[in-house]
């Protein structure tokens, strides 16, 4: 029998799970709802369930299970310890030691689920081929992962690819974010962030822009008027592929990767945003760190199966 | 026979050449001139003959050389690739190739000399008993390197760790560095870029302050005066902590070290600089990442040594 492994990616609101064979085919992928009640304590028993279930329909032998990738969205050490994950009510223990124990002792191994989808990327997706990468996620947050060597680097507290909280805007009345600090990238590269930004603009300028028809517009439709050349949308996109340009070459001085991935809901707006982005990092960038390319994220929402199946397999 | 290996710093002056033992004791040190004549050519060949001469005058055998390290002032790959190093008059070669084949098949590790440098300072110096680090060093330039897992991060291009090209002016006016670039960390984090901060601000001000006394001020005399309570040093001092503690926040959203080290002629200042740039650092650096803990490089101008001896020995 071929042997294969688990890619799991748990969210907020439902768990993502794959099967994946040794040459990172995936043959199967379903969801389960995330049972968060009582301190979020069934949903490794859940997922286990889940496991053990498919195994039978699939005639799949445990010896046949080389292990269970799992990603978890909070911050967790390099050794497998999740430090209090807030979305799905955990405090502090090690998911891989106690998971593992659940499942008779499968090798599981965990990550920071931004972290996993950017070993996805890396291995089987915009970034395949490529052993060094950044992946930034622009979502309703900004994410992203930092892979060397094609492994994920977790940082002393699980904290690194943070990308969504560099500090990039310096200005007076820079906007307050998530996580108390002003002026993280999250406030002006989310999708909200990018909203509020336009009606700012709108609010301060007299611009003439279609955006002004529509109170409710979106990141889309900004993006699509920029697109059309409305001059309006076209400051917001430049200003915001700026202060990405400004993260990116930020983040090349530091680890000087091969290849940057933009993926979240916002790099829908495609090939336009990334070479705006790209125009700004060769700007803001130190020559050495120039020989960096761009890429779109390819693999959506399945990143973090993805990766997770690459946390056992590769 | 004790063992022990050689760990080199080339600079653009002198070669720093020590003797380690495999407890991390150095047990001898000295400098030879770099003869940058005839592109360089000459370089590895002296610290050829040097090696030679002191295996002879040390009584040491050929087996009980555990190889050479060597610290290089240019960009250079994972695997010892150098990629023209402008400050010796090298072209593109792979110096380990090169050097072992000299030495009869010693083996040879070599690296960017800041990342050299940083790694002196994780195995022997002011990140002693940390893992991930980040070295910031302030001198006549502003350079650096970043340890994950005791290892040198090299990049893609060998241009990992080049802190002082992050871009943390955004001023319209800001300076152009050496890089070609504007609003470098290095414009505004160097001695002479210290210096030439001060001198702006006094040309734009009326604050009265004993540096307008002498118009060859050092960097030195801002801090000493700032630790003296004057107002216009401390503004200067103030500033350049805060584009410290931003580049400091940064690196750590990117890799979220353990401890950041930072050293260089400038870090004399002390620990009235540090405890500065940690203030700002807390203020930007993203909460999960406020665990980092601030030190002074301890190892000076040997760091590199030291480094380049840990490429062999760790």
């Amino acid at each position: 029998m071929e042997k294969i492994c688990f890619g799991i990616d748990v969210g907020g609101t439902t768990v993502k799970m794959g099967i994946f064979t040794t040459e990172a085919k995936l043959v199967d992928s379903w969801e389960i709802p995330t049972r968060k009640e009582d301190e979020g304590s069934h949903i490794l028993e859940d997922i286990c369930n889940e496991i053990d279930k498919k195994l039978v329909e699939k005639k799949i032998s445990r010896e046949d299970l080389l292990g269970v990738g799992i990603g978890i969205p909070g911050p967790i050490t390099k050794d497998g310890t999740v430090l209090n994950c807030v979305n799905l009510g955990w405090g502090v223990f090690n998911v891989e030691e106690k998971f593992s124990q659940m499942l008779g002792g499968v090798k599981v191994k965990a990550g920071n689920d931004a972290n996993v989808a950017a070993l996805g990327e890396n291995w089987q997706g915009g970034g395949i081929g490529f052993e060094d990468l950044i992946l930034i996620t622009l979502g309703t947050g900004v994410g992203g992962g930092v892979i060397i060597g094609d492994k994920i680097i977790t940082g002393s507290n699980g904290a690194a690819g943070e990308i969504g909280h560099m500090p990039v805007v310096y200005d007076e009345d820079a906007e307050v974010c998530g996580c108390g600090k002003k002026g993280c990238l999250e406030t002006v590269g989310s999708a909200t962030g990018i909203v509020r930004e336009a009606k700012k603009l709108l609010a301060n300028t007299d611009i003439p822009t279609p955006l002004r028809d529509n109170s409710d517009f979106t990141c889309k439709d900004i993006f699509d008027a920029a697109k059309e050349g409305d001059k309006a949308a076209m400051i917001v996109v430049d200003k915001l592929a700026e202060y990405l340009g400004i993260a990116a070459a930020h983040i090349a001085a530091v680890t000087n990767p091969q290849v940057i991935v933009i993926g979240g809901g916002v790099s829908k707006a495609g090939k336009f945003l990334l070479d705006k982005i790209e125009e700004k990092y060769m700007e803001k960038a130190f020559k050495a760190c120039r020989n960096a390319k761009f890429a779109l994220a390819t693999l959506g929402n399945d990143a973090g199966m993805y990766g997770a199946a690459a946390l056992i397999l590769c």
